[in-house]
């Protein structure tokens, strides 16, 4: 994996600053493909949402995507049918410029709640972001869809597809909700494989269960969440139509880059001083082995042991205890990196020097061994700090 | 309610220190019915679950008790068989001394996870709080309990049970996971009243669904979590034995008792600084409306922006809408104390002035209207501040 950040053969992307964020940073991002891409969609499972991702979710569907336009700032949520309009208008100007419909424009909103948009900064936001597409613009265009990240996030593979090499690159700005009010997970996959819609959708949700959906922060999901993902198929491969040998090689890629993505996030979340992997072993079945890396990842007491590098670990057998999963609390091992804390279900007298230097890292595995089956799950998530409840505890725009 | 610590007729208790806590405080309570008591209680749901727990779970269900007695410092948990012939030495030593069975002799822990008993120190704290036992022992008893606690939770109520007064009295120590290595909610309720073994059971299941189950301070479950409650009938009520009148006046009794200790609970959470009330109403049903309290409960981003006192309140709408209920987004109205912040799922503009006012009060009520129905729910919870990661990152005795 190389982590340049060269977008895939017929993409272009610009980001500017049009007087959204009041810092005067960036924050309208603008992407596009030369040709209209096949495009799929990952959506926010909050019955609450907003206009700019409700307009991506109704018009994804039936649509190729030209472009996909995306604001920081203010999130254009709950501000009533106005915002729907303002979503609406927002698809029409950048449209226009390409001279595409709307409905091939897909919109991203990121910031506080229930404001509406600026409609006139973001139009001359627009503009001037159509000026400067380039393809070497996708370091502006993450720069405009962060907020509060301390890092841009962004990633490329090459796979090979029948002889042909074809790009899949991503990035993605903030982790669930760890900016509320300036945040959301927004991913922006791009890739100049051909390969057909329905399958395009298929690999879209088969990554992301195993990759954005693998992320916890603080466990609120945004009503802005959304991944995008669009194919050109400008690599000239012989377009993915059934789940062969190119479509297993092109999910392994996009695999690729959405874990390498979901990670940096969860390293990158609130006031994180720590990524903390949770990986569950020999579960029963894989809806138990989620269940139980979800409450273990979003447990506070966990998380504050891991910021507080001590290693309490009858806490992580408490989460596993609550998790709503049925097991044999007699057979449970839970493990430190290579440190086996409980053996069993019975706590083990460790070496508690070696304990600290387990969890000084800035990377810290928890294993969880059920020892009831060949079910597996693995999340990420990040310690929970002073600063987390800082942030969270001052922050309006 | 009279906040008094008198015990109900024919009830002692002794709090002592035995060296459990490296601190040198009470860290043993003994209660004791002068007649062996109808039993009732509640226990943890976590699959993992303390070995004096266990002990009290089983002996409970056929026995009556004569005594409860409960240490803090040490859960008794996770630690192997051997956790398990520790409880029956507790007990049995206890039952010596009131030369009754040791079935009627039920066990609490609450401390660290992971660690035998030392049961000499535990067996000398009997002996010692059995000679101290007193009708004036409960703030003892109580100081026992403790862990971490800012304050007792002690309280009682008197009612009228067909022409006699009967009293009910409680007293609680931690909140769910509030202090995970010295802690554990344990509620202790005692009656003079009689009424029948089942109806005390079924009692006390009802309204803990309505107190001490609705208490939220991070969301995590202890596994040694239990509330018992005892009936010795000495306030010479004919014996409820139907759901009439008197069974009626009695759960309502133990429900202000259990309520105004859950609420002392929710307050005295780690690093609290305000009680926070989260009321739902009109939902379609009572499952939704608990899913939608919850929700809102536990989120972090919630209770940080309480502590900060920063009236985000699109965090409150987005853990509605994540909670897993299905409910129309445009016909939420959110509320903090009496100031209305989005009305029909939309953002109102709201004095700012006015709303810290309302976030500056120690208590915070939060309430959800949704307009679906009738069904309603209400849970408590506290602010979430430095002082809950300064606790949990580097607490462990």
């Amino acid at each position: 994996m190389e982590k340049s950040v060269y977008l895939p053969k017929g993409y272009q992307a610009a980001g500017v600053a049009c007087g959204i964020k009041k810092n005067g940073k960036r924050d309208l991002a603008l992407i596009t493909s030369d040709i209209p891409a096949v495009a799929a969609g990952v959506f926010t499972r909050n019955v609450v949402k907003g206009h700019s991702l409700k307009w991506s979710m109704e018009h994804i569907q039936t649509n190729p995507a030209k472009a996909i336009v995306i604001n920081s700032g203010n999130a254009n949520a709950c501000v009533g049918p106005a915002g729907d309009a303002d979503a609406a208008r927002f698809a029409a100007s950048t449209a226009k410029l390409f001279g595409c419909p709307g409905e091939q424009v897909l919109l991203g909103s990121t910031g506080v709640i229930g404001y509406r948009l600026p409609m006139e900064k973001i139009e001359s936001g627009i503009k001037e972001a159509f000026g400067q597409l380039s393809i070497d613009g996708a370091a502006n265009a993450i720069e405009a869809m962060m907020t509060t990240d301390t890092f841009p996030k962004l990633v490329s593979v090459q796979v090979q597809l029948s002889g042909k090499t074809a790009s899949i690159f991503g990035m993605a700005k903030g982790s669930g909700m760890i900016h509320p009010n300036m945040g959301t997970m927004i991913g922006v996959l791009l890739t100049d494989a051909a390969i057909s819609k329905d399958l395009l959708q298929k690999a879209l949700i088969t990554v992301t269960d195993k990759s954005f959906n693998r992320v916890s922060v603080d466990g609120d999901t945004s009503v802005c969440d959304k991944v995008l993902l669009l194919a050109n198929g400008l690599a000239g491969n012989p377009e993915i139509t059934s789940e062969g040998y190119d479509y297993t090689a092109f999910v392994n890629g996009l695999e690729s880059v959405s874990v390498a993505l979901s990670k940096m996030l969860a390293k990158d979340g609130e006031g994180a001083t720590k990524l903390v992997e949770v990986r569950v072993k020999q579960a029963s079945d894989s809806e138990s082995a989620h269940l139980i890396a979800n409450a273990v990842c979003k447990s506070p007491l966990v998380k504050t042991m891991i910021f507080g590098q001590d290693a309490n670990c009858g806490r992580i057998l408490t989460a596993v205890g609550y998790s709503g999963v049925d097991f044999n609390p007699n057979a449970v091992d839970v493990w430190i990196g290579d440190l086996l804390c409980f053996e069993n279900g019975t706590a083990l007298r460790f070496d508690e020097e070696k304990a600290l230097s387990v969890l000084k890292k800035d990377e810290v595995l928890i294993t969880v061994d059920l020892k009831a089956g060949s079910a597996e799950d693995t999340m990420w998530t990040c310690d929970f700090s002073y600063d987390y409840v800082k942030i969270n505890g001052s922050y309006r725009t």
